[in-house]
């Protein structure tokens, strides 16, 4: 019997904007590029917070019943309409704006996290566990290289991440046990969420996810974290692979 | 303005079992070299072929309401269950006969399969569209490198081919018409009812699917396949990719 807490896990689902992939910068530099082609100017870091900003917000008028489900490419599209108003981008075609919309799609990883999901991938099943919907997701990995075995997430419940059934849809689509899943973010509360399910947790720190001004989470303590790491890679090398 | 029926084509899906997969000499295998450990004597060809004979009947029992929604591997071990006592196999035990259940979960792709595969990737997004539930399928490609962009199939909306919901979910888990989406078979029934749905169709031709004896479909005209391949070798050079 080992008793190493993680020693029964058998797969890896991940959050993915800010725990895989650099949403902001990804985010910045994608309207940074259009401002240029089009000729307005925009605070590129400002637009991404405003844009992710209304993220929780839209995904909590879905939790709450008030909106039926709704799709994260859609609801990215409602808060996107709403900021190009906010910061007085005008003259953009609807293919441009859905265009834009779909800077999502193309979020870059984290230096570590193709190669640190190429190592676990050889010992463990990854998938991510997101909010984003499959096509978004598919479409992301595509893009960036992610090395997914599956997609896993909320639209496969209809239910947005903190609410229980996206936790245990994962055990339950792997016909896995929930301790033989291990959940990996960079958000406290995801692993919280997870943690109370008898998922396994694991926190990896990302310092930058919200700038220099952020506030992200800087550790997690036992009762919430299985296991820390600093990085994909020391992640993989703690979990043996 | 192309001409061409699947210039529309923007993700492929596939059928899994006999399609990509040689279900019936990767089943014979299986089970004679669990007869070689276990002292017992079988006939592989047949063993897989009753095996395989349960699946329709099982599924139907799902489709037609008579059982719950049931995912395969459970369907498999019901066949299972009964095709060892009526090949009088005993002395196996639960772990066993487990292990032998999740023999689907390792079959081999067809020589063509992960180089057409490979190749299709680069243009197209590729899944699998199979009965296989999700657990099934994903092993499945960790086990033989079958490099999908993401999982969908039957357990995603509780369905089975042929019913319509199977079909209709892959455009729009991916967010296509399902003009965009290509469903890839070797059985023209399952191709016939995605055509009937709107989806573009292409025919794989695998004639040993069924062994020396079977009668497999060997070819489907232009009323139900848009595109035959003679393998995914073919379907790629054929799509361009």
């Amino acid at each position: 019997m080992s008793t190493q807490p993680t020693s029964s896990v058998k797969a890896l689902v991940f959050d993915t904007f800010g725990t895989v992939v650099d949403w902001r910068s990804s985010i910045a530099k994608e309207i940074g590029d259009l401002a240029k082609r089009k000729g307005f100017t925009v605070d590129g870091d400002k637009f991404a917070d405003a844009w992710r900003g209304g993220y929780g917000p839209s995904m909590n008028r879905v939790r709450t019943g008030e909106l039926p489900w709704t799709r994260l490419d859609d609801l990215h599209r409602v808060i996107l309409d709403k900021i190009l108003v906010d910061f007085r981008i005008t003259g953009l075609t609807d293919a441009e704006t859905d265009a834009l919309n779909r800077a999502w799609h193309r979020l870059r990883p984290w230096p570590d996290a193709v190669g640190g999901l190429t190592r676990l991938k050889k010992k463990f099943t990854i998938a991510p566990l997101s909010n984003g919907n499959i096509a978004l997701m598919t479409a992301m990995a595509k893009h960036s290289g992610l090395p997914w075995d599956c997609i896993l997430g909320a639209e496969l419940v209809r239910r947005y991440k903190p609410d229980r059934e996206v936790y245990l849809s994962a055990a339950d689509f792997l016909d896995l046990e929930p301790g033989e899943v291990m959940m990996v973010a960079a958000h406290v509360g995801d692993l919280r969420a997870a943690k109370a399910l008898g998922l396994k947790t694991a926190f990896v720190v990302r310092p930058n996810e919200f700038g220099p001004a952020g506030k992200p989470d800087l550790k997690a303590d036992a009762s919430i974290a299985d296991l820390s790491a600093k990085d994909f890679n020391d992640l993989a090398a703690q979990m043996g692979a």
